[in-house]
């Protein structure tokens, strides 16, 4: 027998959890070329503008232009975009994208206030946030399925002004995305990418409206000139490779779990999949199954590598050990491929998204299922959430005390402020302290 | 007449916006000495662990212990310190914790889902992260009101542990800090500050429990010990200078307003004070009143320095013109002191918190009302929010597929997946298309 794709571990192994240490280690590589170059490019574009704008387009994306408003693409171009795809795609796309504007109309966030007895209310506003920034990478990892996912939780959050930029090398336009952004509701599309791009949507040129948050993935340029604006603009996470994580009873059709891990692995051969299961004798039929079906694969060659770099054939004792390996490594995706999986819900504490049952394959999340699939990776559900419409709407707090309402809280306030010898913080409340205290 | 302490600009002077710009520029400077030290205590921690960290605790706080145990400070010493304090303070301590309390009982979102007429179940599932981590300066910046603020909306969020670091140079414990954690419900206590505190928060060390969130206030050591640890952890922001913005229509005292301002300049030099009034007679008020009071002000100095630097009186043409440079400036403390306040909310866009009425002053907000004095600052209100309960709950998408709603989507996900290429997508959606599609 050839030697196994994927690695084989038993958790009963005394030097098991230094192994899946190991297997889950990722450091992403700053490098101080690309950080010196990006700094370059964000001081050029916040002193120069559209003019230093145009040069990187040209010198980046051999995008000769002259006039700085030839980067917009007009809504009739998106709209044509919409005509000029296969119909049958428009129409799945147009499906998913109202399955996740449902899904996600339901995470809404509503003002709130109460008024208490002496009159005191408090609250909180909720708002959209007035302007965001949608980055669409260029070339092979278009996907128009990002730009549904990343700009429908914005359009339902209420952003009036949602701007795409996306590089256009050579100045070809990718029909997909545009159609994607006319369905989604972008509002404005420029051609523009790279480090430039985030600095000009952070800082604003004489052309691109300066944005309050940027989303959306990019190449290592875009991430680096997303750390370099953290502060001056609002982010989403930088996303490491996409994994999953597979725990199945040994009765789901091997297949069927063979291909899940191979939707995984087809990404990036930096993704990780793994699949954990109490019963050893259905991993031997898993790995069976992935010999079999490999060479079929298109990308074949990207799931072996991704297989047997950084995948995994994991045999545990239980589900409850199952369940354990869950919480410690917080997976992006975590497909419980099991009986009745409702049951394990509440012992589950992280992970970015769970499909549940044999019927349900991330493929499924990935495009139209509703919920979105920008995720944290790298073990980050245990602090993190996935991308949705409270990441576009923001709060203010409310307070209004009535008078006598304010006498009560300024005895406590001067008390504490005398404390922490801050006086002019308790006299400001004192002077509340009686309708009468005008001086 | 002395020259004016405080600026005064008019919004109708044609240079009007470029001043404003230049009152409001804030920009943090970054060192890279410090970058380079706190990147070798990092380092430090994450290879040698405790070892290193007395090391530190010895030769940055005066701190010499042999035994890493010793850091911890037990829940018994916690409690003596509700006795060692003054008992108004304790009772002040404790109202204001339970009104924190009450008003973020408000934040907290419960798990939700739906079913689709197939049977599809969508949702998300919202926990508690299991261990967050609360910075705590030492020193003179050590308020117990920002151990209430920083610490409550974790445990409302249901955090099961809550660690508290905090300097303690030379040994000196803060008994008001340590009854505020006490009552707050802080879990564990830690000696440890500075850089090496938070690297052993976010790589955890022998004594030390790694921890999933880390927040609070901290010097330029420990905000650039927050940046570098950026991703292996989650983080708040990262504070800038504390403002108010006051808009009066110059029917409340102007000793009121005058105190106000100083309650927010007697915090740092670095802090900014600006009122907004339509009256500039009123101004001219204000600034007798800012004169005649400042000299009894234990921190004059201070006051005197912040309100000269980054402090200003503006003139405005209306209350609409108001309203529009609120939103312009997206302040941290927004004070509305005019009459029935609540009419000009829903043109509020941005702010941290907003303080309406004449009687409602900042110092209210900071101590005891009930909302959050975490706040964003520097204008990054336009796309954050105060400090809450949701910043301590994170969420998982919950997707659960009938048989025969898989059949709906997986028709819908095969198109999208084989337009992006992606087929071992496509094939695993296709192998649920019917529940007889086993191989």
């Amino acid at each position: 027998m050839a030697e196994a794709l994927m690695r084989r571990l038993n958790s009963g192994a005394a030097d098991f959890s230094v192994q899946l240490d190991a297997l889950l280690a990722w450091d992403s590589v700053s490098n101080p070329a690309v950080v010196q170059t990006v700094s370059e490019v964000i001081a050029a574009i916040k002193q120069r503008g559209d003019a230093a704008l145009l040069e990187y387009c040209a010198a980046f994306d051999r995008l000769n232009i002259n006039v700085a408003a030839e980067l917009e693409i007009p809504q009739s171009r998106l709209l044509a975009a919409l005509d000029n795809i296969d119909q049958a795609q428009r129409q799945a796309l147009e499906v998913a994208a109202q399955r996740v504007r449902d899904y996600h109309q339901h995470q809404r966030q509503e003002s709130w206030s109460y008024t208490e007895a002496d009159g005191t209310v408090l609250g909180q506003q909720i708002r959209p946030m007035d302007r965001v920034g949608l980055y669409v990478p260029g070339g092979k990892a278009t996907y128009p399925s990002s730009v549904l996912m990343n700009a429908i939780p914005a359009k339902v959050a209420g952003v009036p002004e949602l701007i795409m930029v996306s590089p256009t090398p050579g100045g070809e336009l990718n029909e997909m995305v545009l159609a994607a952004a006319a369905i989604a509701g972008v509002d404005r599309v420029f051609t523009i990418g790279g480090a430039q791009a985030v600095a000009a949507l952070a800082f604003g040129t004489e052309t691109i409206p300066r944005v309050d948050k940027i989303v959306g993935p990019g190449n290592i340029y875009v991430a680096t000139a997303k750390q370099q604006v953290f502060g001056r603009v609002g982010l989403d996470m930088i996303a490491g490779p996409s994994e999953i994580l597979v725990v199945c009873d040994g009765l789901t059709d091997p297949d069927w779990i063979a291909m899940d891990l191979f939707s995984q692995a087809e990404h990036d051969e930096d993704a990780q999949s793994i699949l954990l299961c109490p019963d050893a004798a259905y991993l031997d039929r898993v790995e069976a199954s992935i010999e079999r079906l490999l060479a079929d694969m298109p990308r074949s060659e990207i799931i072996r590598k991704s297989l047997s770099g950084r995948g995994a054939l994991i045999d545990v004792a239980d589900m409850a050990e199952a369940i354990e390996l869950i919480n410690r490594i917080a997976p992006e995706h975590l497909e419980l491929s099991v009986e009745e999986p409702e049951q394990y819900l509440p012992q589950i504490r992280h992970a970015g998204a769970i499909f549940l049952g044999r019927h349900t394959p991330e493929a499924l999340g990935d495009y139209c299922a509703g919920p979105n699939h920008v995720l944290p990776t790298s073990g980050t559900a245990r602090f993190s959430s996935p991308l949705g419409v409270y990441d576009f709407q923001k709060r203010s707090s409310l307070i209004n005390c009535s008078p006598a309402g304010a006498q009560n809280l300024a005895q406590v306030a001067s008390v504490l402020a005398r404390g922490e010898s801050l006086v002019a913080h308790a006299v400001s409340a004192e002077y509340r302290l009686g309708v009468d205290a005008k001086s």
